[in-house]
C-alpha cells in the first residue's frame, strides 16, 4: 500500500488486537495526514526554491504557516496525547517484550553485500520493531512539540526570519554589528528553548537532540577530540608535501553540459528518474514530496567543472537514502532518515568516498573527457584524481577539502557551545573565531564575510546543527569498513561502473529502516561497536598518504 | 495587504460595526483559509501536470484528497451556516440597502479606455458592493456544498475517475461500447446532483449554474438558436467562396523558436513574469497558485507553427484576467473570474478577436519571420492573415476555426440536454452525434474517436460545460463593440504592438470585480443591454467577409 492511504500497511499492523491497537491505528491515521502535509508543504517549498516567480512569495508564506499550523494540530492535540497513553503500556519503552512474530527482531543481515530480493523479504523489519519505534518517535514529537509554547515558536520563527534577513544584510555589507543584536536574541530564544526541552545540565544536548536525536553532547566532545588530533596532523603532513596540480581544472565548462554528465551519474547510482528529478536552485537541496517523490536540486559553476557535479552526487546520497525506506513505513513518521549525521554520511559517502575514488573515475573519466573534450583533451586519470583530491587549508566551509572540512565543523561546535554557555559573548565572537580559525587551519578571515559571517545556521538559531556534519563523514567511514570487508570485489566493481551492490547493501543495512533505528543503534547493529572516530582518520590516512606520497 | 493573512483588507471591511460586521470578518478568515488551501492544491495540480515524477502520482492523489477536505469542511461547517445567519439581514439579497461609503456603488466608468491609476483609485468598488457579493457567494457555496451528500460526492468522484479512465481507454480502442455504461452512470449521478442542487423543472438549469452561475438554460438556449443561423449562413456562404492558402505553413517549426516567441507575445501583451510562468504540459491551462501567482501552460506542434502560439495567447487571456482581480478581493472567494464564459470571454478575445487581427500581425509577423526565416521567408502580411484564419467544417473541436467552432458547440448543447432529459438513450448518442454533425457541419465522423469520443467532458460528469465555451465568444464580441466605441484608437494602437489601453480596460470594466458582478451584471452595465449574439454574427460577418470576398 502506497501512502496515499494515509496509514500504515495492514501487514505492519500487530496482530493482538486490543485497545492499544485500535489506538495505535488511530494515532497512524492521524500521522498519515501529517505526514500528507508535510510533503504538501515539501512540495510548496520545492516550488518555491525552483520555479514560483517573485511576487507569489508573501502569499506563500501565508500557504505555509497554515500547513504547519495544521500538522501542528495533528501532532500535538490532546487526543494525541490521550492515545499515546493508551499505546504507552504496551509499545513504550519500559514496555515488556512483545510477540516478535516474524522472529526476526533486530537481527541484522550477517551475510552482508549480496542482498537480493528474496533475502530482503525474508528479512523484513520485525512488526514489534516497527511499532515500538513508531510510538517512541510519536511520543517524542508530542512531547517535544507540547513542550514549546506556542509563543516561544512564534517568537522563535520570527526573529529566524528576521534574523536570517539581517544576517543576509550584514554579510552583504560585511558588517557584523548588524547581525550581532539578532545572534543575541536567538542565543536567548534558544536557551529558553533548551529549557523548555529538558536537558541534564547542559542545554547544548537539547539542541543537539533536534538533529541528531539522541546524541549527547559529551559523546561527540570526545569524538572530536581524537578527530581533531587526527585532522591536525595530517593537515600538518600534507602541508609539508609537494601540492598537487589543479591547472588543468581552471578553464570553462559550460553549464548544460556539466548537467548531462550529472544527470548520467544520478542515473547510474541508481536514482530512478520516475521517483524523483534535478533541477536548479541557489542553494543545493533534497526534499521528501512523498514516498516515491524524492527531488533534489543542484548549481553550476562555469568555473568548477566539479562543483556541480559533487553536490549531484551528494543530493543523489541524500535522495537514495529517503527513497530506500522499507515500504511498510510509507506514510509514517518513520518513513525518513533517522538523524542529519547518518543523512551525511550518505551523501558524503557517494560524494567524497565513492565520488572521489580512482575506482571511480576508472569508469567516469572517458565520459566526462567525451563531455568537455577541448577542456579536459589529455588529462590522465592519475593527474585527474589527485587534481579532485587536492587538501588545502581555507576559509569558506562549504568550498573546504574532505581533510580540513572537520576541522570547520569543530570550530563551530566549539564556538557554538561557548556561545550557549555564556563562555563567550557575541561581542567577543569575531576575535574568537579568527584566533581558532589561526589555529586550526592556519589561515584568517580578512573580512567577516569568510569568517564568522559565512554560514546561514546560526542566523535562523541553528544551534547545534553543525557537528552533524563531521559525524557524516565518521559514520560512512565506519560504515565503509565494514563494506569492503562484506563485499571484497566493491572496487572493482566501482571501477566497473557498477554500484548496485553497494547501494542494495545501504539499502539493507541503513536506508530501509528510516527512523526505526536511531543513529547510535544503526552503528553499533552494522559495525558492532559504538562511532569511533579512528575509522575515518585512517580512511584519510591512506587515501592521502597515496596521494601526497607522505 | 496581501492574502497572506487570509482575510480581506482592512480597507474593504465595513465601518458600521456590530454583530453581523463581527461574524463577516469570521466568515473572512475562514473563507481565507480555504482561499490559501486552495491555491495550495493548485500547486500540487500544476506540479503533477509540470515535473512531477511518474510514480508520485498515488500518494499525490491522497496529499489532494487531503486538501480537499479540509476545504470542504471551511466551506461547509455548522459555523459557517451560523455565520451566514447573522449576516444575511444585512448584507444578503433581502438585506435593505446599506451605507454607500464611496458613493460609487455600482457605478460604472463611462469615459473608458483612458483609465489611468488615479481614476481607478477614484473608482475602487464600494465596500458595500463587495461585502454583498461576499455573502451572496459564500452562501451560494455553502448551500450548493451543504445539499450534495457526502455520498454522492465520493461516488461522483471516483465514477469521474474511473470515467475518465474508462473514455480514454475507449478513445484509444475506438470502441464506444467501452464508454457507454459510464456514460449511463455518470447521467444518473448528475441527474441526482441537480435534483439535490434543486431547479424549477428543467435539470440542466442546475448543472449549467455550477459553471455559469446564474445563468438560465432558456436564455442559453434563445440566443444560441439566433447564433446556430447566423452561423450555418455565413459557413454556407464560405463554403462557396474560393479558400484561402494555407501552403506555406506546412514546414516545420522548431518547438524552442515557437517557446521564444511565445514568450515575447505574452510579455508585450502585460503578462506580468514576476506573476507568473509559462511552462509546457500535454493540455494547455491556466491556473491560479495565489493572488500573484498565476502560471500558463501550452504545447508546441513542430508541424502547426500557430497552435503553440496561439494557445500562449488564449491562456494569457485567461491569466490577465485572473491577474487583474483588485487587490482589495485577494484572498476570498471573490478574487477569481465569475464565469467560466467571462473567464473564456477574455482568453477568446486576446487569441482570435486580437491574436488573428490584420492589426495584431502587422506587428508580429517581422518578428516571427526572424524567428523562422527559412520556413516563413516572403510570406506577405495579407497572405499570413487570411492564412491563419482559414474556415472549413473539420470533426474536431478543439481544432475549430473561430467561426464553425460555436457549431460544435451547439451540438454538444442540444445533445447532453436530451441525454438528460431522457429523450436520447446513450445507445443512440453515437448516430445522434454523427446526424448533427452531418446538419450543422456538413462532415461525419469516419469513427468514434472523431465523433463522440472526442472531448473529456462528459467523461467527468460535466455536462453543461460546453456552452460556457461559446458564450464567451459572444461576450467578447459584445465587449469589443463598446472597447471599439470608446478607444477609437484601438486598432491603431494594436497594429503598433500597443495593448496596454486594451488590458487598462478590460481590467476595469472586467477583471477588477472577480466575482463581485455576475457574468449578466456585468454584460448590462458595459453595454447597456443583456447579452445579444448578434454583435457576434456581425464580427464574424465583417471579418470573413472581407477574408472571402463574399
Amino acid at each position: 500500500m502506497s501512502a496515499a492511504g494515509g496509514a500504515m500497511s495492514a501487514d505492519a499492523m500487530p496482530g493482538d488486537g486490543g485497545a492499544a491497537d485500535s489506538a495505535l491505528q488511530e494515532l497512524r491515521t492521524l500521522d498519515g495526514e501529517a505526514r500528507l502535509l508535510e510533503h504538501t508543504a515539501a512540495v510548496l517549498n520545492w516550488d518555491q526554491e525552483t520555479y514560483m516567480p517573485e511576487q507569489a512569495v508573501e502569499e506563500r508564506a501565508g500557504q505555509q504557516a497554515l500547513l504547519q499550523s495544521l500538522i501542528h494540530q495533528r501532532n500535538t492535540s490532546d487526543r494525541v496525547g490521550e492515545l499515546l497513553e493508551s499505546v504507552r503500556y504496551r509499545y513504550g519503552e519500559d514496555a515488556p517484550e512483545g510477540a516478535d512474530t516474524d522472529g526476526t527482531h533486530g537481527r541484522r543481515n550477517q551475510d552482508g553485500g549480496g542482498a537480493n530480493a528474496a533475502e530482503e523479504k525474508r528479512e523484513e523489519i520485525s512488526r514489534e520493531e516497527v511499532n515500538r519505534a513508531f510510538v517512541r518517535e510519536k511520543d517524542r514529537q508530542y512531547r517535544q512539540s507540547t513542550r514549546i509554547p506556542a509563543r516561544l515558536v512564534r517568537e522563535l520563527a520570527e526573529t529566524a526570519s528576521r534574523g536570517q534577513h539581517a544576517w543576509a544584510a550584514a554579510r552583504r555589507a560585511d558588517d557584523y554589528n548588524q547581525f550581532k543584536p539578532w545572534l543575541e536574541k536567538l542565543l536567548n530564544l534558544s536557551r529558553e528553548t533548551a529549557d523548555v526541552l529538558g536537558h541534564d545540565g547542559n542545554r547544548y544536548d537539547a539542541l543537539l537532540d533536534q538533529y541528531e536525536p539522541y546524541a549527547r553532547t559529551d559523546d561527540v566532545t570526545a569524538v572530536f577530540a581524537t578527530l581533531r588530533a587526527g585532522l591536525v596532523d595530517l593537515v600538518g603532513r600534507i602541508g609539508e608535501a609537494p601540492q598537487v596540480d589543479t591547472s588543468f581544472l581552471d578553464n570553462s565548462f559550460p553549464a548544460d553540459r556539466q548537467e548531462s554528465i550529472s544527470r548520467r551519474v544520478m542515473a547510474a547510482l541508481g536514482y530512478d528518474a520516475n521517483r524523483g528529478r534535478l533541477d536548479r536552485s541557489a542553494h543545493p537541496f533534497t526534499t521528501t514530496l512523498g514516498a516515491h517523490d524524492v527531488r533534489i536540486t543542484t548549481r553550476y559553476d562555469e568555473k568548477l567543472v566539479t562543483s556541480g557535479l559533487f553536490s549531484t552526487i551528494h543530493e543523489t546520497g541524500h535522495a537514495l537514502y529517503e527513497l530506500g525506506v522499507a515500504e511498510s513505513l510509507h506514510g509514517t513518521i518513520l518513513a525518513e532518515g533517522t538523524s542529519l549525521g547518518i543523512h551525511e554520511s550518505q551523501s558524503r559517502m557517494w560524494e567524497n568516498m565513492i565520488g572521489r575514488s580512482r575506482e571511480f573515475w576508472t569508469c567516469w573519466l572517458p565520459d566526462l573527457g567525451r563531455t568537455f573534450p577541448d577542456q579536459l583533451q589529455g588529462v590522465s586519470l592519475e593527474a585527474f584524481y589527485r587534481g579532485i583530491n587536492r587538501v588545502e587549508p581555507s576559509l569558506i566551509r562549504v568550498e573546504a577539502d574532505e581533510v580540513t572540512y572537520g576541522l570547520h565543523v569543530i570550530m563551530r561546535f566549539e564556538l557554538e557551545q561557548a556561545l550557549l554557555a555564556g563562555d563567550l559573548t557575541v561581542d567577543d565572537l569575531p576575535g574568537a573565531w579568527n584566533e581558532k580559525s589561526r589555529t586550526l587551519l592556519g589561515v584568517e578571515p580578512p573580512d567577516y564575510a569568510h569568517g564568522v559571517l559565512q554560514d546561514v545556521h546560526w542566523s535562523f538559531g541553528a544551534f547545534g546543527y553543525f557537528p552533524t556534519y563531521a559525524l557524516g563523514n565518521l559514520y560512512a567511514a565506519q560504515f565503509l569498513t565494514v563494506m569492503e570487508r562484506e563485499m571484497p570485489d566493491m572496487w572493482n566493481a566501482v571501477a566497473a561502473g557498477e554500484t548496485g551492490a553497494i547501494l542494495a547493501w545501504l539499502r539493507s543495512n541503513i536506508h530501509r529502516y528510516g527512523k526505526v533505528r536511531s543513529a547510535g543503534t544503526l552503528v553499533e547493529e552494522i559495525t558492532g561497536q559504538p562511532l569511533d572516530p579512528s575509522y575515518f582518520i585512517d580512511y584519510l590516512n591512506r587515501k592521502y598518504g597515496e596521494i601526497y606520497r607522505i
